[in-house]
Parts: structure tokens; C-alpha cells; sequence
């Protein structure tokens, strides 16, 4: 479902730019304000697109509209600050619901030091949230998608695929271990590791987070920056508990960790002797920039195979999944 | 509607108050961030609820996503800048939605001068339009609710009454003249006003936008200034195409003038000397802001004749509207 609105969403992005008079800042997740160095985002979850009020709690709701948030803010490098919250429920629900939901919302904001800075609540037939998220600009450099060079490592902060596989059992009430099911509804967005690369910055990178699959941040790299990407898919961290499941369930688990959307990792494409000074506990590399390509393509590496993931491919695959 | 969603706002308000271990930026329509200096604000449109498809247009329902948070900047004398948009929409809905509500944030956003910087648009069963807008803070004073003094001018910039005679008209069927409709539909923010203000201000001052009404507004002042406030009905400008329409419709004008809600008017509580210095094209004085109160009430002088709208009465006036 998500992924044929991305489909959209790029044409969409393609009119919304051919009817603005500037459309300058749109592009990246987060647009940069130059004149106040800052980085904005703004992120909304629909009730039964994103999230159903059957599989999640209030708190965790609150939680992840923001992680959301600042998952974006930390594929800029950006230092989050502020969020504003506009939140729409119906009738039926009541004071318990917003007490949870910003029980969560104080939490996660806590824990990164972040303040909230206000929104509204409206009412509505069904629960929807956006959230906008402000943050500072810590660094001389510059992470966006354009950025990726050849010869660049591909680097990835946080384990894959344990997201989507969470999704999958619960769509299916199917029994799944809970770190499956706490990637799902309770991300964490990589704050630390953005704080970390942010540091040791000597140039522009390229960076993305996950939110849409591991293989839709590569290909938008890829395209973003002109250059084809290749990685080794037996490099990408993912959980025992991923593996266990899909056994289970009959589900290659490389689909989720390609594929699977959500995990809210974040990816970098960066020189490699950046990558010598990063620390393996929070970074792996899982593979490296290619030539410059006008066609860029991700080509993934298993073993002895390998498998070259063409626009046209990157395409039907997103597709046919929204088809499943 | 808007009216019930009001009253439970407020305990809303409190219950996320008491949930937030930093609640210091809430309370105003917008957020001072005094390290940017900036203002923030962030309001919601949801079909159904503050507009239907059947009586808007995707490019006045652009226009007017925008306006409203404009206005609110404009209570804040904030110089508009930048807005981010989140849009959800239905799958039924195609490209010549998006493109027309589009021209419409393009048009007011050009208007003001204002740059849109991003957001993102998901699938929904409703339509529901999330902005949030950041403006520059241009004076050294402040403008918030709190600021009102005894013997302060209640001025007014705009005329009202009128949006919420073209929303009962639009509900109910009924011919009503353009100007009354396009109140309701594509309201002015009023981003002029505040610029003049802004630029003569030699103290801090006392305003709001009247989007839930001018009692309302006044009511918000009074209570969080501790003064009450009088006003005289009759020295509200009105449109003449209001007058004649309540009068076609056996309604009272002087209702919709005080209770309506969406005129985006500018309220507001200066010195005397201040006042003085203002043009009567664009400010008029409807009142006086009177003794310190800590019960504070608003006062609606109509000739001989004068009501004492205290909060119990506020409250159950409200209420009543709702169940209208």
C-alpha cells in the first residue's frame, strides 16, 4: 500500500514541482533553510494506511510519529529540536487516548532532547498525525542524496528487514518474536549514529534513511547522485529473530531486508577512509559506489550471483508488491 | 462543530499540559523559538469537518490551507516565510486534484511571499491538509494573548461576520451573495495589517486571530490578560451583502458578527497613542479593554443596551452553537 503511493508520490512530486513558482527546496526528505541553518520535515501517519489502532497502542503512536520525524532530520545530520504535532481523531476517543499518545510523545522527545513546540487537535473519522520536525544544522558539510561518488563505501546504521517482517505477522496474526514486532511499531531513529558521522564530517556525503526499503533508499541515491550502487546482501546485519521467522513462515527473509520498508536505518554512501575511523558496533559496510551511470542501477550481490535491479525492475518489483 | 472541538481542545490542552514535562512553547497559536527567532505554527483542515468537496474547490482549498496559518502568524506580527504541506488524500483523487490545489498554495504563497519547502502526501480515506509555517519575528516587542492593559484600544482589522453567514448559507442551501461566499472559502490573511502594526510597535501588545470567532478571540484575551474587555457592537464593520442576507433569512446579523467563526480577522489590544497612528482604512476601534479581573468577562455594549458574556456563559453559548 505504501509503495504504490511512492509510485505516485513521484509523479505527484513531478506536478507539485511543475505548479510551484520555486520549488527549490523540495527533493531531499528535509528541506534546508539557509538563512536560519536549520533542517524541516514534516511526516503524517493515516490510521489504516499507516498504522491500524488494532496492532498499535496510543503510546507507541505517539512514539513513532515522531520517531518518523527525526529519522528524516538524522538523514540530514541534522541535530533534531523542535517538533510541532497536529493530531485528528474522532469523537469516539477520548481524554485516555491523548494522554497516552503524548505519554508517548514525551518520552521518545525525552530521550532525544527534544521539545515540542505545539500543533492542534481537530476532530475526524479517522486518527491521522503529522508531524513537523525542526533541527539544527551541526556541521559544515552537507548529507543529501545527490552525493554518493565513485568508489564511496556503502554504509548502513542498524540491522534490516526485522521491521517489515513485524508488519507481515501482524497483518496475518501470525505469532512473531517481539523484536519483529518492537521494529515495527516502535522504531528508533538513528540519532546517535547521524550524531556520531556528523563529528568526524571533512566533506559532503550521501545519505538517506530506510523508510521506504533498503532497496528504494539505494535506487534514490543512485539516481539522485548519477552513479550505480553495488551491495552484498550477506553483509546487511539483520536479527536471528528475522531468519527464524521466515523459516517458520515459508518467507525468504531477503525480501524483507531488501524490499521491507520501515526499519528506519539509515544509509550512507561515504569515502572510505571516513568509513576506517567509524565504529562497527553502530556501522557496516555493505558495499561500495560504482561508475558514473546515466542509468543508474543497485546491483545486489549474493554469493556466486548477482542480481542488477534496473528502473524498470525497481519499478514492477514495487509494484507487484503493492499487489501482494 | 469546529465550536464542541473547541471546548474539548481546551481540557485537551490541559491533559497534554500535564502529560508534557515541557509545555513552556504551548498556549499561543504560534511557538516563539527565541534561538531562531522564529514563530511556528501548524493547523489542520479535515474534510467534513472544516470543509467539503462539495462546496470548495482543490485551489480554494489550497489557498485557504495556507491562509489559515498565515493568519496565525499574522496574530504573532510574524513575517511569513516558509510553509511545509502534508496532504492526504484518497486513491479516487487524481493528478488534477493535486495540480489544482497546488496553483492555489502557489497563488497565496506568491501573494505573501512566502516559499513552500516540502512535506508529503499519502493515501487517506479523507482528505486532510496538515500545514505548518514558519515566519521571521521583525519587531523587538512581543504580540500574545497575555499582553492586554486597562484603557488599551480593542481594534479590529477586517470586517466580520460574513465567512460564517457564507458557511450557513453553503450548508443550508441557500443563495447567498459572492462576497459572503468567498469570505468563508478564501479568506484573506491578514499579513498587511500586521506588517503596519509591526512596524510603528514601541511595546508589546495583545493580539489574536478571530478563526473561531471575535468572542471568542476577545474572550482568550480577556482570560489569559486578566482584564475584561468591552466592546460595541455597533462600531463592528460589517458587509453590507451581511445585513442583507440575515435579513432575507430571518437571522440576526449581529450573531454571525460575534459567534461566527473564519473571518481571520485581526484582534487586537494597543495604546491609545498607538492607535492614533493607524489609518481607519484597515483598523477600526470596537472597544476597551477595562479593569484588572480575575473572573475576567467580555462586555458587548448594542446601543443602551449591554450583555456581560462571562465564561459560564461563553461556554454554554458555545456549546448551544454546536448543538445548532
Amino acid at each position: 500500500d505504501v509503495r504504490i503511493i511512492n509510485m505516485k508520490e513521484l509523479s505527484f512530486l513531478e506536478i507539485i514541482k511543475n505548479t510551484l513558482t520555486d520549488s527549490s527546496h523540495l527533493g531531499d526528505d528535509c528541506a534546508f533553510l539557509k538563512d536560519l541553518n536549520i533542517y524541516v520535515t514534516q511526516d503524517t501517519l493515516v490510521e489504516n494506511v499507516h498504522f491500524s489502532l488494532y496492532t498499535t497502542t496510543p503510546y507507541l503512536l505517539g512514539r513513532k510519529s515522531i520517531a518518523v520525524n527525526l529519522s528524516d532530520l538524522a538523514a540530514a545530520l541534522s541535530t533534531p529540536k523542535y517538533v510541532s504535532i497536529s493530531i485528528s481523531i474522532p469523537k469516539t476517543l477520548d481524554e485516555t487516548f491523548i494522554k497516552e499518545f503524548y505519554k508517548g510523545v514525551n518520552d521518545i522527545c525525552n530521550e532525544f532532547d527534544v521539545k515540542v513546540i505545539g500543533g492542534d487537535i481537530t476532530s475526524s473519522d479517522i486518527v491521522v498525525v503529522s508531524v513537523c520536525a525542526i533541527g539544527y544544522k551541526d556541521s559544515s558539510f552537507f548529507a543529501k542524496r545527490s552525493n554518493a561518488k565513485k568508489d564511496y563505501c556503502v554504509i548502513l546504521a542498524g540491522n534490516h528487514g526485522s521491521s517489515s517482517a513485524g508488519l507481515y505477522a501482524l497483518s496475518n496474526f501470525l505469532y512473531a518474536p517481539q523484536a519483529l514486532i518492537d521494529a515495527h511499531l516502535n522504531p528508533v531513529p538513528r540519532i546517535t549514529e547521524s550524531k556520531i558521522i556528523s563529528k568526524i564530517l571533512d566533506s559532503d556525503i550521501a545519505t538517506m534513511d530506510t523508510s521506504d526499503g533498503l532497496v528504494d533508499a539505494l535506487f534514490k541515491i543512485a539516481e539522485a547522485s548519477k552513479h550505480s550502487i553495488e551491495i552484498d546482501i550477506n553483509k546487511i546485519p539483520v536479527e536471528k529473530e528475522l531468519i527464524d521467522f521466515s523459516l517458520n513462515n515459508e518467507k525468504d527473509y531477503k525480501d524483507f531486508v531488501l524490499w521491507g520498508g520501515e526499519d528506519f536505518g539509515l544509509v550512507l554512501c561515504v569515502p572510505e577512509d571516513l568509513y576506517q575511523n567509524l565504529d562497527e558496533k553502530y556501522f557496516t559496510c555493505i558495499g561500495r559506489v560504482l561508475n558514473k551511470d546515466f542509468n543508474p542501477s543497485v546491483v545486489v550481490r549474493d554469493g556466486q550471483n548477482s542480481k542488477t535491479i534496473t528502473k524498470s525492475i525497481f519499478c514492477k518489483k514495487t509494484y507487484n508488491h503493492f499487489k501482494d
